[in-house]
């Protein structure tokens, strides 16, 4: 696995598990997974030269992170590397105006879009307020601006003259966002677990609800199909996330995922398999495992640093969380604490998703700031 | 952790999740925690010196095993070493005769014993057949002699030269064997899961079913009152594995396990905290987490290295079993493959006793034998 992040850590766990060695390229070793694996190699991914002698030691190639240079995935496959998912399907998730270009032809239902190579490019889009993207390298809200008005179109000056390739999209009137996760096997078999909805805070995924709350047998059907779709058109191999804007007139892609996702995190102790599990399944082409939700209600709770550091350390509002709530799944991915940083989540089930989700809130909130919400509910 | 077989491994697994590093003392690199474990000292639990430097790293000392001279941890400890569980419980989980002596004293159910220090101690026990025991050093189904008659006795002499410590017991005229699994932390904290049929072959446990069958409620509390009682007498801290006979006369205790169990495999999908969550929330003083079984039925199965090695290898076997049971839960240890080794275990959950048990039955057979049970069913 190609990046030593949280997804790699959780993955490594999966791993063990099914008695396979997940070894990891990682920048850094103190990154959340060569913390906890011996198998790591430390070099950078977008060095061609670290990539092939760590893909020497592996029988297939997968990824942490999208940050590989597609150029390089085809050398290595030239040279004999077996990449899950493959170039060809992996450029859709790290080229935004590739992956819209492509659901476009496939009749997808996506927001309206446009290349921008110049500021008469975006004027000639002509919506307003529109959002403008980086199609390479933007994650977590970063690469994302909301232009009000022709006023703000001199950004794009700036964006090109640093090398930042440009699309214009419609700016979607979404009631909220959705995710529908799925994995495809190299055979061609697909699994998709229930549909999400993914609460967002300042473009950052705060919260996932399984399944997506208010959304018929129908509409959530739909919503897979459209995914295992794509999964199937692009050629797929592993977990495929497709994030999704929910409005009155349906719904529309956001963006892809090829890999496991902040969206899937629940799956862990909620479904049949996680997430982590059914990506190593499909990339080794093993059949997958069942999808099925384990609680009518799971809610995963991302923990962010605080915006201050809390008086009371890590360790102690761990114990002070375990202590109110004994059935809460804490995941920690070993990283210092910064402002805003994914530094672990919460996960919670039980029969009811609006007692669930207060819980999980209280919880992720008292493990990032050490303060409990007083009198907090959510109805 | 001292010791780097499964239990380590899995423990690492659980480990990961909580944020913590565990480090493991391990004889050889290629043990099943070493394998997916960065944090490796090698050297061997019997070495003062090995277990000095190996101890001067770590916040708290815990066990894979029963095997650290008991001397060695007062050395430690006397030396500031955190252990826990500390060697005045341990003991009763490395020394037969004194478990039995003390469960004497506190008046809890158990065969009739003796120490045996000559033929002349076996003879005055005086009952046929009886078991004779090392008290120190067996495990499954090692160190457990049956002797049918005074004819048998020889053996004693043999082994007492050969520096055995040994002691008899009555044979208890059991129906099955069952377990308890409980939790105690520093602060006195205890937590239990529900009581569990081991299902013995040949003195190896081969199939663990949650909850036991056909035990009411009355009577699985009293066994679970008694091993939490056990966990408070003996100053336990971590998991206490109680394991019981029941006979016509009710339940008899065993013996006894002070960290994570066998027994207790099936809580990492099957209850809502794991043992080895548990096991670590314990010995860092952690609040414990609900021990809630999550299906009606849960059963574990170990997968033992067959006879003579399959025709398919392990990989393509995994593939068949999974293609056959989309939901199988699938553990492998990273050991090789030989007759009777525990090498994995497989876990089932579902509705009804007789439907998982048939399943995880086949699906372990599957797995050590390359050959499914054709038409085999548990009623």
């Amino acid at each position: 696995m190609v990046g030593g992040g949280q997804l790699a850590r959780m993955t490594h766990q999966a791993a063990v598990a099914l008695g396979q060695s997940l070894h990891v390229l990682a920048v850094s070793a103190d990154e959340p997974a060569p913390l906890v694996s011996p198998n790591v190699t430390l070099g950078h991914h977008t060095d061609l030269e670290a990539l092939r002698k760590f893909a020497a030691g592996c029988d297939v190639l997968t990824f942490d992170h999208e940050h590989v240079p597609t150029e390089h995935l085809r050398t290595l496959i030239a040279e004999g590397v077996k990449v899950q998912p493959g170039p060809d399907a992996l450029v859709h998730a790290q080229d935004k105006l590739v992956m819209r270009r492509k659901l476009a032809e496939l009749g997808l239902p996506i927001p309206d879009f446009a290349e921008v190579t110049s500021v008469d490019d975006l004027l000639a889009f002509g919506q307003w307020p529109c959002v403008l993207k980086a199609a390479r390298g933007g994650y977590d809200g970063r690469g994302v601006w909301i232009l009000d008005s022709p006023d703000d179109a001199g950004i794009v000056d700036e964006l090109l003259a640093a090398g930042t390739p440009l699309l214009v999209e419609q700016k979607v009137p979404l009631r909220r966002e959705l995710a529908a996760l799925v994995a495809r096997s190299p055979f061609g078999q697909g699994a998709c677990w229930p549909l999400v909805e993914t609460v967002q805070v300042d473009g950052i995924c705060v919260e996932v609800l399984a399944p997506a709350p208010g959304v018929t047998a129908a509409q959530a059907e739909a919503a897979q199909e459209l995914a295992l779709r794509v999964a199937s058109e692009l050629d797929v191999v592993g977990v495929l996330a497709v994030e999704l804007f929910e409005t009155d007139a349906g719904i529309v892609v956001n963006e892809l995922a090829m890999r496991p996702h902040n969206s899937g995190h629940w799956t862990i102790e909620g479904a049949r398999t996680s997430q982590f599990e059914q990506h190593l399944r499909a990339v080794l082409d093993y059949p997958l495992g069942a999808t099925d939700a384990l609680a009518p209600a799971v809610v995963m709770a991302n923990v962010l640093g605080a915006p201050a550091a809390p008086e009371m350390g890590p360790d102690e509002r761990l114990h002070h969380l375990f202590a109110r709530y004994r059935d809460a799944h804490v995941h920690y991915y070993g990283k210092q604490e910064r402002p805003g940083r994914k530094i672990g989540h919460i996960t919670m089930l039980g029969d009811d998703m609006a007692d669930v989700r207060t819980r999980a809130t209280l919880a992720a909130h008292w493990l990032s700031h050490g303060v409990w919400l007083d009198g907090y509910e959510i109805h």
